[in-house]
């Protein structure tokens, strides 16, 4: 089921060449400790550790969201169902412990494992918010900055930090490559959100209208609920009526989150956390590699 | 939820007094530090991981299989929810994976999260075989055997391990503990698979005849089938048809187990898995307490 879900065989365990999706975390992990002057080798425990973890949450959270397809192909819990799928994660969870723990330097393997542990424990938070905004009302965009600081801020800083960290970098510079990650991760989520009602379903592998339809609370809606314009009222009626979104009501929708200016504030926050992140990160440690990978976290189209 | 789910607090987060469970298992951890001359401080960290690993996997494993109650009140899942539970297990599992790398001696640290994720993979392996047993037909007792191996002997394993790690024991010493533990772990997985059966609700706190009604491939049912008696031949038949079980068909088999020897091989099996685990310990190490421990597997009643 992991060979399957990273991509690399089909639901028969035959070898395929399908979206293994696109490793940032890793890269993040490599292109930090490298920017701390570390070798690629001795970050790979790490880089492998942070992917493990974020796929651990994509099994899980497909089931949660009962979302069918991901990376183009059917979820883990569509194929296998609901208990294998909870135990894969559950195992992923673990290995990316165990890889983190047996691959990295013994002076740092205990750090390595007690930030891997936290974050874990930070991304459990953040997709709880998430879960619970889709049935609560009157969510604010402070509301939703808290949840998407755990649910995709933390391992992104973490990943950076932890990259710092296999390099050998001091206490100081670890917070920093943290905050430099954090941002990105808020930046990559809002990307993420617009791709969620904008994106090109080819690309993104996900079905179009689909978190409209769900009515999920992502940034351009809750931004464009709080706008205070007569298209915000609109749409902050749709998102509390209690029946699902049809296709049309779905279409209304989207209209509504761009005319009440929702999309232009997401692109913008997403453009401003990436900037701040370059800008607030030392300047040694601005290396290309992190300036490319720092502006694909928002130009992205899937 | 969590405080909930140990017995500390009730739905609405005020403080009673509920069955918090057996804590066994951070009990073994204890013990076995004493045997190996460590004190409890030492191994306090290693037995609060060892719990908390335990009990993420009770969280998800009630989600899996539908169960309504644990330890006499209704599990989580039934109250918040699949997908509150589920992010509660993976929160469990985290910090367990925490409590030990930040709780243990900085010098054993690494093998104690090294140790429990290993773990923790075995138990998914475990509990997979277990579900998928479920409705698979002509399951063995050498299948049952391995699928228990992992589900209950792994993590009783590590307790014991942990604690002699935890006391600063040689290799050879931690894995002596370990074999103890599994075979604990055995007998416990057959006591429990007894009182599935024969086991008082009022006690266990699960529903009478639950095992049976689902049809789970228990040690006294596998038993029972392979015993090539005509009750373990009818019994084979109850236990392939399609329809699940009512009340009546349950009667007839629990009838049905006991008279093809299902329930006296499994007490034989646990009693013997006991006597074998403290035989096979070298004699410096069977204390007083582990002794008793060992006792109350087998002869437990919830």
């Amino acid at each position: 089921m992991a060979g399957y879900h990273f991509g690399w065989w089909d639901r028969d365990g035959f070898e395929i060449d399908a979206d293994p999706g696109k490793s940032l975390r890793a890269a993040l992990v490599i292109a930090s400790a490298a920017a701390c002057s570390g070798g690629p080798v001795d970050a790979a425990s790490a880089g492998a550790a942070v992917e493990l973890v974020h796929n651990f949450t994509l099994v899980h959270d497909d089931i949660m969201d009962r979302d069918l397809t991901r990376r183009g192909r059917p979820t883990v819990w569509s194929v296998w169902g609901i208990t294998d799928a909870m135990l894969l994660g559950d195992a992923l969870q673990a290995l990316a412990v165990r890889t983190a723990v047996e691959g990295c330097a013994k002076h740092i393997a205990a750090e390595v494992v007690s930030r891997l542990a936290a974050t874990m424990v930070e991304l459990c938070r953040g997709q709880q918010e998430d879960c619970a905004f889709e049935t609560r009302e009157g969510i604010t965009v402070n509301d939703y900055l808290q949840m998407v600081a755990g649910k995709t801020g933390a391992l992104m800083g973490c990943s950076c930090a932890l990259g710092a960290c296999c390099a050998g970098a001091d206490a100081e510079t670890v917070s920093a490559m943290d905050a430099f990650g954090r941002r990105l991760g808020l930046a990559f989520q809002f990307t993420d959100d617009l791709l969620g009602i904008w994106g090109q379903p080819r690309l993104s592998g996900k079905p179009v209208g689909n978190d409209v339809k769900r009515r999920k609370r992502s940034l351009p809606v809750v931004a464009a609920i709080e706008s205070g314009t007569s298209a915000g009222l609109e749409l902050a009626w749709m998102f509390d009526a209690e029946h699902p979104l049809d296709a049309e009501d779905a279409d209304r929708a989207v209209e509504l989150i761009e005319r009440a200016g929702g999309r232009a504030y997401t692109e913008r926050q997403a453009e401003q956390q990436v900037r701040r992140a370059l800008a607030e990160l030392p300047d040694r440690l601005v290396t290309e590699d992190l300036m490319i990978l720092a502006q694909g976290v928002w130009g992205r189209e899937k």
